[in-house]
């Protein structure tokens, strides 16, 4: 059984998780299982991931099964198990818990090849649709506090299967990131009666030479300090706090946004291997003046090394200025 | 000219440097430079390292040529640029300063093929002791908040030179993460009236299963909450804030048991990829009774993806208790 430990200085959390690799031998190289071999993802292979949570296809064909074009299912060797109790516990000055959440699949696509950058807008659409439609559905599960949606794109990105997939992990506490975002949202919101993410948008679109593209409601920029080369946000241009509250004309505005992203990212940098993570509210906040959800799009370029893991100072050789210039001149 | 920029939500500083690579193009794979090829460490080349800094040679022998067993010079790539002022500017909701620092080398020893594990215990102490007669020089510069000492072993853990060397970074910033710490241990002090760092070796000393081994006023021990598979953490036994008041009976003991942990982790892991860094109190603070200076060893192992990088948690697939048998175990 997993479990979440937390430290005692930084109030960090980890989870220790049994269900990988542990002993010694079993960290060896993993590259990503190509499409010569044997895809589990594929279709054809439903019978090989646990059942599924939920399908597109249309009403005649039963789960689990093929006529699919998005699937999301459990998976299969999860960070967190979602059977029990969450038993907080001190042990001297230490905290533990046990690793109670939810580990989920989004296979995006039948196709083997595609990306995001390559599938239609609809196609896009439902991937994004099922982002909400998961957070929706795992909102109901008292125990849950956070759903982080992410994606590992390629080996370099921690990408261990190659079929075009994304991920989700439900947690019983708010991640450390999103309390640093949510605690440094309302000391500024404290002062200025604004929201800082607004504030960003205000200024970037008056010509600091970031902002990459804007869409119907959606904002694509460089961040005044990025941690990483071609580092790029996603950004509702109207103030919302909660990815979950997006209605079907804004996640077709979205789709697009981020599929013109990815496509200009593709041609600059030649389909680099990149993360991406979507930033909203905790589940059991109420609508926030002070955040603003937003999805961080991180192309893997550059080694994270021992000034990174010591400071948390980044050295980010792409100021971004030029960053954004490149992506803003790459026409898809 | 480097830059300082900080994040306006969550006040992380980056480090803008143009001096390495900055165009889509330059992003290759840069694998580690083998002794096969030119080494600019070696000894023969002093003349191709900016001029050294420090040296250990027997007295007749001049700077800059052989006989050095030890060298600490300029990166020739710095980071941080050690010219000018801090010039700190507001620009709209953001702040930027221009990044001066210092960025140093420490050569560890003339010999190519040597490690931290292989070196004699003399040796390593001359190692440790120049990181203390650095930051106790660097100290002298009033620009400077905080000397970061660290160290890249292999390739994926962010090395691009092979010759046995580690590296400081000093900046005009206390890094977050350090704050943190200072945080964290003065919440716990301010309730506790202790140091959490004392009372974790008190606990751990208790027999949980994690401490490794003890020296002479130091402690090895896999943390309660690492991040990484086989992390752990060498602390003096005695409470000390500041790394740079270590005398040198204490530097010698600290030497035996980062060679010792070492030569165990190599045993264990097949001598992995791995990062060091000294945490230790800023530079301007006097004797803290709440911050104990510690050394953090994280082998690279696991690669770190989209869940990491958007939440702040760690998913670490070995308990530190099993980790912590191992290296016991591993007799050197």
């Amino acid at each position: 059984m997993p479990e979440l430990r937390k430290d005692p200085v930084v109030g960090r959390w980890v989870i220790i998780s049994t269900e990988r690799a542990r002993r010694p031998s079993d960290f060896r190289p993993d590259p990503v299982r190509t499409g010569g071999g044997h895809c589990v993802f594929c279709p054809g292979n439903e019978g090989e991931t646990p059942p599924e949570i939920l399908g597109l296809r249309s009403p005649e064909k039963p789960p689990n099964g093929l006529g699919w074009s998005l699937r999301v299912v459990p998976n299969k060797f999860p960070a967190l198990r979602i059977e029990g109790s969450l038993e907080p516990e001190g042990v001297g000055l230490y905290d533990r818990m046990s690793g109670v959440g939810a580990h989920e699949v989004i296979i995006e696509t039948p196709d083997h090849t595609a990306t995001l950058a390559s599938l239609s807008e609809v196609a896009v659409t439902d991937v994004f649709w099922a982002y909400r439609e998961r957070i929706v559905d795992l909102k109901k599960d008292p125990r849950f506090e956070y759903v982080l949606i992410f994606k590992n794109h390629g080996e370099a990105a921690g990408a261990s299967l190659e079929h075009p997939h994304s991920q989700l992990i439900a947690t019983p506490i708010v991640p450390i990131m999103v309390l640093e975002e949510l605690e440094g949202s309302a000391g500024y919101f404290k002062k200025k009666k604004r929201c800082v993410w607004c504030d960003i948008i205000r200024q970037e679109r008056q010509g600091e030479g970031r902002v990459i593209l804007e869409g119907e409601g959606f904002i694509a920029l460089a961040p005044f300090a990025p941690r990483f080369p071609f580092e790029t946000w996603i950004l509702p241009t109207t103030h919302r706090s909660a990815y979950d509250e997006i209605g079907p004309e804004e996640v077709r505005a979205l789709a697009g946004i981020v599929g013109g992203l990815l496509q200009r990212t593709n041609r600059v940098l030649t389909d680099p291997p990149f993360n991406f993570m979507l930033h909203t509210a905790p589940l059991r906040e109420p609508p926030l003046d002070h955040y603003h959800w937003h999805l961080e799009v991180i192309p893997k370029l550059t080694k994270v090394a021992g000034f990174e893991w010591g400071s948390g100072f980044f050295i980010n050789p792409t100021p971004p200025e030029e960053a954004a210039r490149y992506l803003r001149e790459a026409v898809p």
